[in-house]
Formats: structure tokens, sequence, C-alpha cells
């Protein structure tokens, strides 16, 4: 099953494994956050925009999504991707499709997913060291897709009151929360992640839903870590 | 020194006294995270939009601020922020003008001052209930000022390089944060307020840099309860 440099990691939920690869950007706990931040209701469909290895596709089906479509611009990544949906058996829930999330249009039909989520590359192209390996290039930074492309594909795929998810840095929430209003998905819920309680935040976790009125809830604060350094009882949550 | 219907409350800091009216809004929790909020050099200059009893105005000048000028549009109680100026000793540091927000180009000159404040009302106009004395209903609803009225003030007053530091619902954060971006002054602070830890944040406390880059610190989160009713330690140090 696995290739030369691929590792088989563990999901920590419902025994769901994914294979890994030395070279390639590996999800974090950036992935299993938005996974669980995200408003799953039961037989919902989604799509993953950068889906990667697959971790936030695996776990939506897990949190009872019908039908996930991972979409992965970096081929090698996404037939990963899709060989550890095979290992986990849910060939029928989750869909990889190689792909570029700026071509959705020629991809799906408009308006028709209850869910979009994505966890894109998080630096803008030019800020900072742009790693030489282009795979991871394009995880981290906005190399092929930028904030506003991820924010138009998402509204391409989403029904009138579907939601869309995200997790990217704090420092660039003026700029998502004024991205998703003006293209319709209204941010309606925000968690704020902290490494500890006493310190800056260093995720955001936003939801927008499509055609809502304004009006945004700021959920209790997410904290990853208590002062003993053991995951506080929300993270260990994550990880049954 | 008190008239029919005023009582004396304790600031909490420097043995601070304010003049507070039964009929008009009392300052409350509020303004003391907001002037603890704001970032506040020493001998700076400072303008309190909207100043009420004059409750920040004074925990401003208590941190070090020069001079602090409080305009507050309900003449009753700017005059009552003015005794309450008088009965601190701080008549130097602490100018109280009576006057509307909306027309500070006619009453300041532009660009001189280092920090701008604002508690402003929380409501649109025509949302939920108006209160039907007059005093409260400014104070609460946006029936004089709305947002984009402080922030153009601020605008106004504030030097390059100026802060602008607000305290207000965390539903209307998205908003926020786009009038304050188009404005030019750059939401660099955030800190969010919740009750207890495991609850949604309540209040928003942002602040902004005019001419400034975008980059946004989320801070730690402030939680004013422990989980035993008691103030948390950061509050209570508000409170010295």
């Amino acid at each position: 099953m696995l290739l030369p440099g691929e590792r088989l990691d563990d999901l920590m939920i419902n025994e769901l494994k994914i294979i890994q690869h030395e070279d390639e950007f590996r999800f974090s706990l950036d992935a299993v956050l938005l996974a669980h931040f995200a408003t799953v209701k039961p037989g919902i469909s989604a799509v993953d925009l950068g889906a990667g290895g697959g971790a936030v596709s695996l776990l939506l089906a897990a949190r009872g999504a019908a039908l996930v479509t991972g979409v992965e611009i970096n081929e090698r990544v996404a037939a990963m991707a899709r060989r550890s949906v095979e290992l986990n058996g849910l060939t029928k829930q989750v869909l990889i499709k190689p792909g570029d999330l700026r071509e959705v249009a020629g991809n799906f039909s408009p308006g028709l997913c209850d869910l979009v989520v994505a966890n894109p590359p998080y630096r803008p192209a030019g800020t900072g060291r742009i790693n030489p390996n282009s795979g991871l290039a394009i995880a981290r930074h906005e190399v092929k897709a930028t904030l506003s492309d991820v924010v138009a594909a998402a509204k391409y795929l989403m029904k009138v009151r579907g939601r869309f998810a995200l997790v990217h840095l704090p420092e660039r929430l003026p700029e998502i929360l004024q991205t998703m209003a003006a293209a319709g998905l209204e941010p309606k819920r925000l968690q704020l992640v902290y490494p500890k309680a006493d310190r800056k935040a260093v995720m955001a976790l936003v939801e927008g839903v499509k055609g809502a009125k304004p009006g945004l809830d700021v959920l209790s604060p997410l904290v990853i870590y208590q002062h003993d350094g053991a995951y506080t009882d929300t993270v260990r949550a994550y990880y049954k």
C-alpha cells in the first residue's frame, strides 16, 4: 500500500488512517480543528477545496457527511489521498478530484453543495521564504490560489444558506471577513484558537452562510494546551 | 456637589470618583476594559468620542495621558462629567466639550491627537426597543452617530500612526473591521471579551492604526469571571 517516502498516520477518529509523504505538506491540528468546527448535518454534501492528503475530507465523512469531494491541485498528493480513501473503505463517501479550485465552474454544477471547507495556503505569494519544493510552496503560499479564489470557488459551489468553513491566520481576519461578506458569504461564526489561555491567537476558524444577514457569533475561545502542556479537554475530545 | 438623582460612584483606580445620574447611561465594565485596552503612552493627547459621564476620559488620564478631551452630545451628562473632572482635581488633564462628534471638523484641528477612543452606541437605529428616555436612546442606539460617523471623526482627529480604540459588539465585528480598514485605520489589535471561558464573546476591543499595513494581532482571550463567579485576575488588576 505504501510507496517509498510514505507513512501511515492515524486520524485518531473512527480508526481512520491517512497516507502521508515525507516530502509533502502533512495535515496538522489546523485540519482537525476545521473538520470539527464546520457545521456538519447528517447526510450533507461537502466540498473540500485544497484537500491535500484528504485529512479534512475523511474527518467530514466520519462526522456524518454523506458525500465529500476533495479537490487537490497536486496530483501526487491527490493520488495519495485517493489511496487513503480506499484504505479506509470510504470510496462511496469520499471522492478525490485532482484539479485546480480556480476551475470549479468547468468541473462542478453551481449551487449544489451544503458545505464547503478550506484549509488554504496562509501566506500571500511574495511574503516570506517560498519553499523550493513546489508542492509545499503551493500548500503554504498563495502561489496558485489566493483567498479570493477560494472564496469565489466556495460561492460558486454552495447552495443558498449553504455554509463555508475556513481555517486561516488571525492576522488576516479583516481581509477574510471582508472578502467573504463581499461575496455574499456572510460571516456568522468565528472561533479563535489560542495555544494557551494567556497567549495570542494562532488560528481563526470562520464560517459564513450564503445569503444570510450580518450578525457574527464569536464562540468560546478554543485553547489547545493546558498550562501543564497537556491537550485541553476540548482538543482531546476530537481524538476519540 | 451632587444634584437630585445623582450619586457618586468609585472608578476603583487612583481613588477616582464619578458623578452619575439614575436616569442617564452609567458607565459599565465596557468603559473600564476600553480604557485599559487602549495603548496609552505617557504624555499623549487623546479624544474620547461620546464621553458620557467621563469614565473613560478619567481612566485614560489615570493611565498617563497628558490631555484627554471628552466630546459628549448630551449636555446634562457633559455638565456632570465636567463636575466629575473638577471633583478629581483633573481640570488641567481632562476637558469635557459638549458637542456632536459628527461636527469635530468645526471644533478641532485635524490630525493632532495620538489616540481616539470610543464606547459608542452598540445597536443600529431601528433595531430593538428604543429607550423613551432620549439620553439613554442616544447612548444605546445609533440615533445620533453611527459607527461610520465615529470612525470618520476618529480619522479626522488622529495623527498618522495614531491609534483608535473601540469597544463594540462581536456580532458587528465584520462591519467594524471593514469600516476601519476602509477609512485607513487599519485594525492591528483585537481582543475578545468572554463572560466565562466556555461562553460566547460579549464584547470586542479593537485598535486601529492610521496608515498602518494590514496584519491583526488577536490578543489572549479576556475572560471576565472565573467558574466560581469571582472576577478573574485580569479584571481584578484593573481595579487597583
